[in-house]
């Protein structure tokens, strides 16, 4: 399905448009979990979330033809302001499907990215039928977020960066929202690791990743009700591929621990960081006694916060 | 006074126990102001600020003899965590005086540095006396903050690394405290740097480097009224001989500028940086006019913030 070789070139396309972030490490986090971790951190990533690596990759791949007639998504938050940035760096248009009920910050990041903004109501099914409408009036070509094969690789690169810099981590832990980023970071381990492991992480709030790879099939989340709100969506098709080929154990976390997390990541390590992000030092505190003296890669996914609505 | 060569002595002492700080960028900051600005973020230096290098110079050119009786100061705060840590890493002891208002965070994390705190009431003559006390009751050395040519030195070495990276910087800009990180910074300026003119930036509460500046002599604050902790302090003789002769300007801003500035680099950069830490750039915002297209450093100098107490 796909290769080393599709990586390494995937991740020569983009670089143009992505940094290769910074990893950084607090030696007192080290000490609390017994373990040495190293924090890739891709909140510093442009537009501020690790989504800019798999959009850029999805639209340097278009036709010329398509260019030309823009791409379009729905997306909750940074995949928005990712695809805005990523089209608007090469001059191709982006329509944003969001629901009315995200966050100011991350609507007037899409607009200030030359994204056109289009609400709709706050269900996946609102999303999908207003993304059509436009696609059939305009040619779009639609991108989404996490299920397509070129944004999975994209998002792997963070994790081929990670194991660039530290060849020898023995697990990668990273937040499961739509799938993407595990999916790509499952490659990347795969390919670039030494015998490294993919971990993911879950809110118990929206654990639907850690009941697909229970079940075998795609599971719904029946709510939503989690402070990460980076992880409300689901696994598709595509990237559940991968993750049920790659992947062994997904952790869940309570809200509580997330925020600890959260707090502890920002306090220790000076970043802000979004609270998807403290899923997975939450996952390993929980789970801390299974991971003592290894070496652990964390992607921090994205930093758009709001500051007026911090949980602490 | 300094030559460059002690500074370059300095530097290779304490590397051991200090990070070489990442310098970050942000492409929107750089818009917004119309220069192009490089963070050199000691917020992510060992405890958390810039003092770290400052209190290591000093503490590793102690007497073995003195080493073993121990080192002392009286701090609001950072300079307190440096040299418990400081001292800890080379198995010495420290006393620390500090205000019994000092926010709770830096009284936890001088304990967790293994260092003896020792309240007094809030006033520096109370400090001073608490701390004479001490000294004579133990033979430690005092170590002062910032009037202390070693800890001068040691400040300046985060300057030092920053033209090291980017050396054709026109200007860097410094918060102005007690005085220590200027007076060091523009030593490495002129020592390293290519014209290159380091400029001072205080909140309008506590202006007395202003004014100290304007009238030759040090000059006090009759109040101390302002967001930015870490700036409450003033001058001493030894770091105002050094700013009187290479420091031109100081730029003074409102608390409501200090906290605009802070907000900006906390969603842009995505990093944790103390109210003081945004005082260069609400200068920098505020005479932008005289900075279009210049390159320009910006010192951050720490990031030990009380996350329940923000301001936005």
């Amino acid at each position: 399905m796909t290769s080393k070789n599709d990586l390494i070139k995937c991740h020569n396309r983009i670089k143009p448009l992505i940094h290769n972030t910074p990893v950084l490490k607090s030696s007192s986090i080290d000490e609390l979990i017994g373990a040495r971790l190293y924090f890739k951190c891709d909140n510093f990533q442009k537009m501020g979330a690790f989504k800019m690596r798999g959009a850029a990759n999805a639209i340097l791949q278009l036709s010329e033809d398509q260019k030309k007639r823009g791409v379009i998504t729905h997306s909750s938050g940074n995949f928005a302001q990712a695809l805005s940035l990523a089209a608007n760096s090469i001059g191709v248009k982006a329509y944003i499907v969001m629901p009315s009920n995200a966050t100011e910050i991350k609507k007037v990041a899409v607009k200030g990215y030359m994204g056109e903004l289009i609400e709709c109501e706050p269900d996946l099914s609102a999303r999908e039928k207003k993304s059509i409408e436009i696609q059939e009036s305009t040619g779009a070509t639609f991108i989404h977020p996490s299920n397509d094969l070129d944004v999975i690789l994209g998002q792997g690169t963070a994790c081929k960066e990670l194991l660039e810099e530290h060849n020898d981590l023995n697990y990668i832990f990273t937040p499961v929202g739509g799938g993407g980023l595990i999916a790509g970071s499952a490659l990347a381990a795969k390919y670039f690791g030494s015998n490294c492991s993919v971990i993911g992480a879950e809110p118990y709030e929206v654990d639907d990743a850690y009941r697909s790879l229970k079940s075998g099939r795609i599971e719904k989340n029946s709510s939503t009700n989690t402070i990460a709100d980076g992880l409300k969506t689901e696994l598709g098709d595509i990237n559940f591929q991968i993750i049920k080929k790659e992947i062994n154990q997904i952790i869940r976390v309570t809200e509580k621990e997330i925020i600890e997390s959260m707090k502890i990541i920002w306090e220790r390590l000076k970043i802000v960081c979004e609270p998807s992000c403290a899923v997975p030092l939450a996952a390993i505190f929980k789970e801390k006694k299974y991971f003592q003296q290894k070496k652990i890669g964390v992607i921090i996914s994205g930093g758009n916060v709001d500051l007026s609505k911090l949980p602490f």
